[in-house]
């Protein structure tokens, strides 16, 4: 956890504005859930390894001999925990509150998170999430609304040129299938691929050998051969642009008709909404996408200036049944809000006036402020600064704090008559 | 805690962003603190009654048997919690981060506090915190710079017209002592003056008298009589307008000049700020404000149209130097954003185009976001709706929600050039 000073805070409030407001303007309605959760609804399976990371209120109420009593039951001791997501508490808001939601509801969340992390460089226990949803839309409208929505955010905060890698689950799990991997495997099978990137197709293949290996019966070595030889065919990882025959070359050969429509609808729709010639979108056969509720299509964001994924999301069609009893399809997308605001650039309105108001101590109090009163009728920023012995120090604070101009105040000089002078 | 709706929602981050503007523009800094405190700092005796309804997070790592070896030691079985203020954590982080702020600091600070209330009508165990604060100005300045800014804030928000309420609380200290009351005895006798409002002076008079026959020493009568004495004056429930005269007249004789003074020139400074003929400060010889850290001036913020306070603070010189080691002045000003949130009427901006489009299931998904796209374009939100039976309740729904104009999207039309019809 952090504090954050004014400068990195501005900045961050500033690239939220912008993101909140371009997703309204995308027909999102943004709400807010409570940051604590019930502990039995953050323990219930459905958040994946977040759900060791979160932290437990102590429920109150309980003497030395209570906690004691207690302390073999993890759900008498804690009644609440602090959300480690936003999908888990808005699957349930949307429980909740559904009768005074529209039939197909757009969602925006922006609020904080907690995970009990290893502190290391660049990961933080409280940090920002920003997620769009849209529930009851179980058609690729839902995707792609998602997908133009954000990368409009990222153009309007000048990141353009993102793009989105595609798969869907059922893609995958129809491949591994396809080569012989029985469901039993799959998961593990599928917790290697994810490692493409860093280890290589060899490395992949040399992990799913050796876990064979280990395991009492064994994965079959013929899958893996047929894995292995389609990981080898030299249009596999040859997957760009986007369309119908690029997804079927890059696949094993009869690949479900529905799930590749889908996703090519689904690349005519964001190319159509993105305003640019090519489609934003890469099919990524490999793309896995860790979380355990996924059921359809996942899709992360990629950013030409950096090599790590800064947002991504999927279908979880699953989810708010368990909380409804009645299966209601929902699709996110979540912005990595933390690595985007180092990204961008987005400097403060530079033609508002920011002026700072140097003063002795012996102007009274009641004429500074009538000064500042005045300036602030004329728009802008104001600040009072007491003179102090490193004038120069001051104004070059003043300036890296976004202040544009100054003004030295006398006693007895009359509002609105102070001489600006600007501060580069 | 609750769920925020859309409506709700859109409201809250209305209000939150005009007062974010006017405070920015008031010379103001914003930061951000992490929700979770170390436990200790929670409970060092600094947070009033506050310190026991906070949200203790139990300590990780502790198995079973560690959880019944610290079920006597609150600090062993929880290291942090949720915080209850922004003050607490204010002091904190002036003390962490001293070297990197000037040496004025203005600080904003927007977010969501904790308090295990008794559940009850209005009253939220999460809920929103917006405080101002100014550290290292021990002068009127920084009372009167705060005021101006919270009534400039209220101005904006549509709520002209508010007043503050202020006293001192060494004012409280010199007047009860000068009637004799001992050291001891000033707290109890400041929880009963706290009811003035409630109770009247003769119910004030009766509570001290019956306190002083319950207790083994007894509060010296002499020192009730001569308190009930200025009660009884008919001017010492006058305290109106705000000058000299009229606190002088309102108070004991004699009151000390240095105090006076402070508050005359703190009048005189919201005039010239404020913009208003009157100055619009109403001195109260009989406001308390419970929190035990207050040192100086103490404030409470009024509106005609409702008989609660809806903001308040004052100086509290003594809170950093328990972190830092060394004594740094500071005043405070917290809005009360739940209440305000309820009397602010604050619409959405009239002149944006909001438009929704409701097509049939035939129309293909990339028409649609083509046209949501183009639409876009000219500015103002848009929201896609797929065609329902009863219509006449989609388009009231969508009027709710602010939307303006609708049209009907058919299969092959042309982006931008669809016909829109106003929603009223």
């Amino acid at each position: 956890m952090r504090d954050i000073l004014p400068a990195d805070k501005a900045r961050r409030e500033r690239v939220l504005a912008v993101i909140r407001e371009r997703y309204l303007a995308h027909g999102f309605d943004e709400i807010e859930t409570p940051a604590l959760e019930e502990y039995d609804r953050l323990h219930a399976g459905i958040g994946g390894d977040n759900e060791k990371l979160s932290y437990n209120v102590l429920r109150r109420g309980l003497d030395a001999d209570g906690i004691r009593a207690a302390a073999d039951d993890p759900a008498a001791l804690s009644d609440l925990g602090l959300r480690y997501d936003l999908t888990v508490p808005l699957a349930r808001f949307y429980a909740s509150n559904r009768g005074q939601l529209p039939g197909v509801f757009r969602a925006i969340q922006i609020g904080p998170v907690w995970r009990a992390e290893r502190p290391q460089k660049g990961r933080y226990r409280q940090f920002m999430q920003c997620d769009i949803d849209i529930m009851g839309d179980d058609s690729s409208r839902a995707e792609a609304e998602l997908m133009v929505a954000s990368l409009d955010a990222l153009d309007t905060l000048g990141l353009g040129g993102a793009t989105v890698r595609v798969n869907d689950r059922r893609l995958l799990e129809w491949m591994l299938d396809s080569f012989g991997f029985t469901q039993d495997e799959r998961p593990g099978v599928l917790i290697t691929i994810d490692k493409l990137d860093k280890i290589g197709v060899d490395g992949i293949v040399a992990e799913l050998r050796e876990r064979a290996l280990r395991q009492a019966r064994g994965t079959s070595s013929k899958a893996i051969d047929a894995f292995e030889a389609y990981l080898q065919r030299p249009q596999t990882l040859e997957y760009n642009p986007f369309g119908e025959r690029q997804i079927r070359k890059a696949l094993p050969e009869n690949a479900p008709d529905d799930i590749v429509d889908h996703l090519v609808g689904l690349g005519e729709a964001v190319a159509a909404g993105s305003g640019r010639d090519d489609i934003p979108l890469v099919f990524d056969p490999f793309l896995v996408r860790g979380m355990g509720y996924y059921t359809g299509t996942i899709f992360e964001l990629a950013h030409p200036s950096v090599s790590y994924s800064i947002g991504g999301g999927g279908r979880y069609d699953g989810m708010i049944g368990r909380f409804l009893g009645q299966q209601v399809p929902a699709v996110g997308f979540s912005l990595g809000f933390e690595r985007l605001v180092d990204l961008v650039e987005l400097d403060a309105d530079a033609e508002a006036q920011a002026v700072v108001l140097v003063h002795d101590a012996d102007v009274p109090v009641a004429e500074l402020v009538a000064h500042k009163t005045a300036l602030l009728a004329t728009g802008g920023r104001v600040r009072l600064e007491r003179r102090v012995k490193n004038f120069k120090a001051l104004l070059e604070r003043s300036a890296a704090d976004g202040y544009t101009a100054f003004a030295t105040v006398l006693a007895g000089a009359e509002p609105g008559t102070l001489e600006l002078k600007p501060l580069n």
